[in-house]
């Protein structure tokens, strides 16, 4: 068994609305140290496999097909092990 | 310069419908292996401080007073130096 933790960002070359308007209240709320925030997804899943490597083709074809938007949005894929 | 990533997600007590929604569309695209989804959110941001642990004090601080709501959710920061 795998936990897959995914996590799903905007292209840098996406504008990001959400990012800004989150920086704009945290500026508000006196943290000026902060700059270009971008907001995700982070996604965690189980992978019933015993094999890495099936595991990894399982998480990305999720990505591809369901969790990520590809010519919008790129992902990464971690693995752990769990039992 | 620090890139902090941060990971927000809903205490494991908390019932997550988004996450069950999405299981259910990978389960009816054929991948069966896939359990206990969790969605939360991801987000990326950059602190002008060259002092880590100052950094890191404002990403928490970012967390704890706008990102997450602390009845519900969890979060995770990652700091990483970057020039």
């Amino acid at each position: 068994m795998y936990l897959a933790k995914i996590n799903v960002t905007l292209r840098p070359s996406i504008l990001d609305p959400q990012g800004k308007a989150v920086q704009h209240a945290i500026a508000s709320l006196g943290m000026e140290d902060v700059r270009d925030i971008r907001m995700g997804k982070y996604i965690e899943m189980k992978i019933s496999s015993d094999d890495a490597e099936a595991a990894g083709r399982i998480a990305d074809e999720a990505c591809r097909k369901l969790l990520a938007n590809p010519v919008m949005e790129n992902f990464e894929v971690t693995l752990e092990e769990i039992r």
